[in-house]
């Protein structure tokens, strides 16, 4: 049978990439208190093509998701990306999954426990033998307006905030960690089960920590950038403004540090 | 050239719509201020098909969209629906219009002005003679929780909210008359453009104003059953908490009332 | 403190639905291969509100989700919807699980297998001591035009479609089951890992069957209807038309077959 | 009253960004056939902020666009940048407007017109003097896939993709120009509406013309790398594969050619 992907290219246009997009797949993930998640990711995976080929091989990124699905960590994220270099001869190889991450929150004064989602990017490349891992979170927050505070007799408006984060980093961080230190930086956190006395509770503490979607970024920034691990970052923090209908937005990206890790060394994920 | 579509079908199935789905189209709409009002509308085009037809002929719904699209108004539905009936010799036709509607708005103390969108939709159906009309706008509004106000020393958590709306009415209504009533009924307005001796009024309004969903969908349902010009409704409110990942939502359906308007009576719709 | 929420409402307005909406929460579902399957649910919960109480209670919703979450099955459903209706007085509830459900299937030539994700969903309400349970699935299709084959002299437009049914029924339905009889009613079926002889043979049998989106709800209806199981349905089929940018979209919609199971009778769902 | 925003900031932080982010407004665009078109965009308008100031003033944002939306041109996105830089006291301004763009196809046989709607964008910024700007456009094709006609005794599958491009120029493109390009490089065409005729004629080409994602991106490479008015490109090919629940993707980005206009040189867009 005819193999038209094989065939010869004479156009001379190599292709940063080519693959599938939007597979969806469910996957498990390394959990910090439960060893393991279920959950369902949104799949891309890509490889670069020469300019002497026509076609890539779509199947085989399929049958390569499918063998490592079980457990997605950084081992099997940097096998993917071999896997995928050698079986589709190119030289670089990416891969990215989106998938909501559940961590369990008491709320703060009753304790009771219900389930929080977390958006979630595993983003990774291998380009030669060099590996560079992104992890994204994103954070629900409350953010109350210290301007509407200042000004106003009573009250202040506030609404729900999403902060966006992406890491590189050298040594492994659990997710939990790394959102743990985002959730702090809103006026108060967001919960999935509040009783009367924690509404209360997050209610008096948003309006006690006033915040822009401008102080957030800072405060997440000061939090990274003081981290040694943390050699490069980016985040976001999106209001869906309660008085609008559009939303307030900032934004930091920070330089990179030079260090890098690589296949020789140590793996930074588990 | 062979016409499938026109050929016998023998599972004896009648098929209750067919049609065009998710059609992106420019279409302008009558403006209470400015005459007319251009928009950009998703559009779903609908007629049933009888059993022994194999097929509809999609292309003749297209047609009849491009020469209407110039003016959206109840008259022209009422002619689009029956030129679709005609055309595609069929018992009942739909016609679905999602589309952003602007108004302006004045903030409430310096009074400066810019667009707010309202998303709207124009759902109609005719069926032999009979025409059904379906008016929906979509309104943000802020709401304050009254449980979180109580229970407080300070501040409630509030949040944007949006408002659905849909009617079934005698005499035509503005877009803007049906938004306005329904604005009114959350805790404060939603505005594009707020000076800060705006944004204090908003706050300390809403703050006097605590609304729960319930609230919202009582204050709707109070404005809209004492119109006589109102013969059936739906409304929903959905809360963005700010102090959850996820919203809180209510709803209210009201009874028909018997009087129905057909194609002999005087027009509702300009 | 302040129970608002239990205040009276002098409004005499009692609402039909209030709860909470767009709630993602990790669920176990029944799985006809593997005992059970871990997937992702959009949740939204409901119940009526009689008109003399001010506000529903709804972290309770949240508490009763996370006790059942670990087996979503349609005992888990009845028991979620007595507990949602003793714990929050209400005399109806409604519960929404919108899921993607991943099953394997073999490729039709190689065998290689791989998982197709289906979007399903699980809608109940209990009315009194009535259970109304509506399952709903999605499934991927493959249509080619049969007016396109009949004109042209090589070739036929095709495209990915997407069958959406809703049945209710008597005796508990595999969602595999339901799947399976639906995918087989347009032009070949959809696969997650195809090898070339497998996209010979899928290319070849879309070409042999052409379907419109009408012949898909006529196809779907013949199976449902002859199924003395299934006691309601309705059907809808969406082409992404390959030629357009725009969707063909054909819907059925059954008849009530008057029978109706109550929680007396034998569980229809394990 | 208070201005908190232009308090001091302690923490010596510069943002990157910070604006206001899905902001909906009417706007009107130049068009080649008829002069102007209205349209409706998604906004976001984003300006630096210095380490010492601690926020910025949103609603300036809004009066600025206000002011300009009547005709958003070159000219106008670049004094929109002047002024954000200006009323913000930013040295850096950024505005992105995303909106369809609808263009009047003729049916290749038939000549029957209708409008097909490509989502264009608008992504400029401002650092110092140095004017960048951005267009986007998302070009709907079809596919026919090389490999499946190649392998199957007839038909071949085929599917809706589109084509997404970015480009950097030196001299004024209008949309239509650079859209036509582009949906020349698929196996045929999309249109809003096709006679009979016309359906025979796209199926025909399209089975005449077979492409992979691979071979659209490179196709639309040569078009692109060979004019001298394009000083950068990206194109991005998405396949809504008709046999899979998944897509196909293919990427080129290009180097960046040296030459940049800047506020000195004659306006690249009218």
């Amino acid at each position: 049978m005819k193999d038209i992907q094989n065939e010869r290219d004479t156009r001379n246009i190599p292709i940063n990439k080519v693959g599938v997009k939007h597979l969806k797949y469910p996957i498990t993930i390394l959990d910090k208190e439960n060893t393991e998640q279920h959950t369902v990711a949104s799949v891309n995976m890509y490889v670069d093509l020469p300019h002497h080929f026509k076609g890539t091989h779509m199947s085989r990124f399929i049958e390569i998701l499918n063998a490592y699905r079980g457990m997605i960590s950084y081992k099997a994220i940097r096998s993917i990306l071999t896997e995928m270099k050698t079986r589709l001869d190119a030289e670089s190889a990416h891969i990215e999954l989106t998938f909501p991450y559940f961590i369990e929150k008491a709320a703060p004064i009753t304790g009771a426990k219900a389930l929080v989602d977390y958006r979630c990017t595993f983003s990774a490349a291998k380009n030669g033998h060099q590996l560079d891992f992104v992890l994204g979170v994103e954070v629900p927050i409350t953010t109350l307006c210290p301007c509407s505070k200042a000004i106003s007799l009573e009250g202040a408006h506030n609404q729900r905030g999403v902060v966006r984060v992406r890491v590189r980093f050298d040594k492994f961080i659990w997710i939990e960690d790394l959102v743990r230190r985002i959730e702090r930086c809103g006026s108060t956190e967001v919960y999935a089960l509040l009783k009367r006395e924690d509404e209360k509770y997050v209610t008096e503490q948003a309006y006690a920590n006033p915040v822009f979607v401008e102080d957030v970024v800072r405060n997440v920034t000061q939090q990274l950038a003081a981290d040694e691990n943390i050699r490069w970052f980016s985040v976001e923090a999106e209001n869906f403004e309660s008085i609008h209908n559009h939303n307030a937005y900032a934004e930091i990206i920070s330089e990179h540090h030079p260090k890098k890790h690589t296949d020789t060394q140590k793996p930074p994920l588990r």
